[in-house]
């Protein structure tokens, strides 16, 4: 497949700019071909203008319509086939067995979201009918259904080229809520962007959707980011990556005239907590896992486990001796681009110079097996130092985790009261260490989105009960998730109608309930038409 | 009932500060007593810190217990009997009968909240059971569910003393989400802000409920509002205002370190529109009831209906006739306070002082007859000259509304998209006028949260399917309610548990379903239990 290096916006190409933005193999240290331009003011304006315009005429296709558009994209990504599959492998480093399994995941979470738009109850349909001779005044009829908030703007995520960049999570959730999509695209991987971009333009067209449900843009530089989200056609914005750069999106959504919400999935360190009976029944297996997870996807997951707690004492003390033994098995690993490797050496080097931290074990092997790479590492602090050092409480992005000894019960709850924000926290937990230890499930709680028990944190089940979302600095907004059929409650909003009759109301809301879907009518649940 | 002029702090009298703050009677222009003072910082934290310890022994408490402290709460400001209405009526000049219908309002609305925690389905329990043997992995046990914010900041309104104020809908909503509250008094109506604390402290004192579960402070100056928005431990913050002063709270939250939601119920003019079948049918009635609606509580309210547009023609004209008699009938009405009247005169003397709009017609007799009033008016215009003067489609707060004549249809579909974001919309409409205008019902429904055919905007239901929100500015977060049981959802977010047993789990999430709630089961809805 012939890659253009333009981009897409509402199905016509376009390259206004100068072409200066190239993908790089981070195994062999070559740029790719071709060459992309920064969106230029007028690109985005074209392209949120035409998501406004799209979404109008969203708006009066029904769900049944909008289930086979995003049923057709999943179609239309595997029918890409191995084109696409190389080209993410060539742009991210990664090994193919992860690049097929994330195209499924990919494929599989774009039908999940079709089905729930085609089943139709996520609208949370609420009738509160007429009460006419109601004293002291009568109750009018009022239904309220949730609709499409308007154009999201999504950006690309660097270290889920598949699963949250183009047709993602993100644009998934945005797709199945009603809303057209902005894309733009994370600068280090633009061909699979392209690609991706192109499977839904041939959706959007055979289809027979509006030309501006869909664009793609890309940028190295962050203008083009706040262009965007400063756009007044824009509605909300969806977004994956780091702390600075979240922050950055948010801070110009809400400093515009009308703000609006930003989504934004950010840092979390992702604490695991070994109490002393799991220490001692399973140390060695955990050890095992917990480093399986350390470097699963070379360290990339948002769900990284970057912190690990436990108690002093012999149980520890094994614990720390299976981590080590486990880590010293690891190679490095092929890092996305050089940004995150900046980033990991500076982080990593940062908890090196800190008193009272020091290397617990890393891999072994020559790092220079690739262009870009990490030594995994696990390093180890006591609690008093973890707890006075703030920036050891921040995330540090790739295949290192640090171990922290808590003198005693008191230390490892105070340990787990200074955490920020997380996305999850995992417990490793005998029944008596969970009998024990119920103040620290208390104090996580307020702390995180999911919390896992003796299992690792990588691995985000996409489903109606995933919460993949967590207080500051975990998201912008802890109400939200990413990931799971509830991301498109981010992108839409209620409408009521109040003494509106039957055929002035969107299916949804009449009497005979077409669809059968599930509506809260007069306070109770049901499935019933109102005769 | 002594008031003390102080703020309840956590369940204790405090006032640092020099007493400044007095009420003031609208209708005979005296000052009452007591005075209160503007909350220190330190008073603040005090409050806040408490919320924040209240939050963790709020989460051990049930439903169960939570809904009887509502509850209690409701019979505790009934209790206070005619001492409350008195005060609210000397500080307001609110008619007896709108504050005795207020009360019930808002005990009603406290009652209907603690129904929907003991009922306990509001929180969207989703259940995804593990499936040991699936390829390539198995899924683990997923389970979710809605759990408290935390300590939320609420701003009582001047408008609504007791449904919008101390123990008002945010307060309620939050409390049911399982939230502390410290609540700010609007300064028109601290006394009875004081009478109304003292019931809920009285609750959360019978109710065994811990001490900082409630907390009330009292400012004018607006950094008692910001140093309380900017507090760590506060997590998020319902407002009823001004444009002016949700702004800069929403500002000062989006500014923290860690950003809160703000949500804020601001600015809406809440247009009418009047098409010709029913200006020709219903024209008289339909005045007369607008001009009603425009000076019900003074024009005081959120929903009051600031625009009215029809297409010009012989029905208009009759229609503009009824309206010019049915405002000529009106006499001037009592304001809350000096601050409301200055800004209704000065928002009137720009209408008039704009080329193009001139008075349709006003109500008449002494505006003498109150110290702080106004007289009723209807401004008319025409729609070229309001598409162009942007001034026009803001908000003024009080007794007035403008006609505004579309020269022909696309005039009127002109005119309603320029409209910014409102509560409500509401058509007059005959069924042929339905069908003729379907394009003005799709422009309406992006603008608004509530669609209202033949009826008035003011007089908002108390129910599941109420929604009273909508896109900026009539409020911060056009996803959220601040009216009907939805507004719950404001303060609540998800939590998730992977592979938990039975017994740490919360009852709502228990195989066995104690509480009979409804919960998604592997996709599909059910008040079974899990065998």
């Amino acid at each position: 497949m012939l890659l253009h290096g333009h981009h897409l916006i509402a199905g016509h190409r376009s390259r206004e700019g100068e072409a200066t933005i190239r993908a790089f193999d981070p195994v062999n240290g070559e740029s790719l071909e071709p060459a992309w331009a920064q969106a230029t003011r007028g690109e985005i304006d074209r392209a949120a203008r035409a998501a406004e315009s799209a979404a109008v005429e969203m708006g009066r296709m029904g769900p049944e319509r909008r289930a086979e558009f995003i049923e057709r994209i999943a179609e239309l990504i595997e029918e890409r086939g191995s084109v696409l599959i190389e080209r993410v492998m060539a742009e991210t480093g990664l090994p193919e067995g992860r690049v097929t399994g994330e195209r499924a995941r990919t494929t599989a979470q774009l039908r999940l979201f079709a089905s729930v738009v085609r089943d139709g109850s996520w609208v949370d349909a609420r009738i509160d009918r007429a009460l006419p001779s109601r004293k002291p005044i009568p109750r009018p009829d009022i239904r309220r259904m949730l609709t499409a908030l308007g154009p999201v703007a999504v950006f690309g995520a660097s270290n889920f080229p598949l699963a949250f960049s183009v047709a993602g999570g993100d644009t998934a959730s945005a797709f199945a809520a009603g809303c057209p999509v902005v894309c733009k695209a994370h600068p280090s991987h633009p061909g699979t962007s392209e690609i991706v971009a192109d499977a839904i333009a041939e959706a959007v067209r055979s289809c027979g959707f509006p030309d501006g449900t869909f664009s793609l843009l890309h940028g190295a530089a962050p203008s083009v980011s706040i262009d965007l989200v400063t756009h007044p056609s824009i509605r909300a914005v969806g977004f994956t990556g780091s702390l600075q750069a979240g922050r950055a999106l948010f801070d110009a959504a809400a400093g515009r005239p009308d703000p609006i919400p930003v989504f934004a999935e950010m840092g979390s360190v992702n604490p695991v907590i070994v109490l002393p009976g799991a220490a001692r029944d399973r140390g060695e297996a955990i050890a095992a896992g917990l480093v399986a997870s350390i470097v699963l996807g070379s360290g990339q997951f948002c769900t990284n486990p970057g912190l690990v707690i436990g108690v002093a004492g012999e149980e520890l003390n094994d614990f720390a001796g299976h981590l080590r033994d486990a880590v010293s098995r690891t190679t490095p690993q092929v890092l996305l681009n050089t940004g995150i490797r900046a980033g990991f050496e500076r982080g990593t080097g940062e908890w090196a110079a800190t008193a009272g931290v020091r290397v617990l074990g890393s891999g072994h092997g020559q790092e220079a097996s690739a262009a870009v790479s990490a030594r995994p590492a696990v390093f180890v602090t006591e609690a008093d130092v973890f707890i006075e050092r703030r920036h050891l409480h921040a995330e540090v992005f790739g295949p290192v985790s640090l171990l922290v000894q808590a003198a005693n019960r008191e230390q490892l709850l105070a340990s787990a009261q200074v955490l920020e924000g997380n996305l999850t926290a995992t417990l490793h937990a005998t029944d008596q260490d969970l009998a024990d230890y119920g103040d620290l499930v208390e104090v996580l709680q307020r702390k995180v989105g999911r919390l896992i028990l003796n299992g690792f944190p990588t691995g985000v089940e996409v489903c109606p009960s995933m919460h993949h979302g967590g207080p500051w600095p975990a998201t912008t907004d802890a109400r939200s998730t990413s990931v799971g059929t509830a991301a498109m409650l981010r992108f839409a909003r209620p409408i009521c109608y109040q003494d509106f009759p039957e055929t002035s109301l969107p299916a949804e809301l009449r009497n005979a309930n077409p669809k059968g879907i599930w509506r809260m009518v007069d306070g109770r649940m049901t499935r019933d038409a109102i005769r």
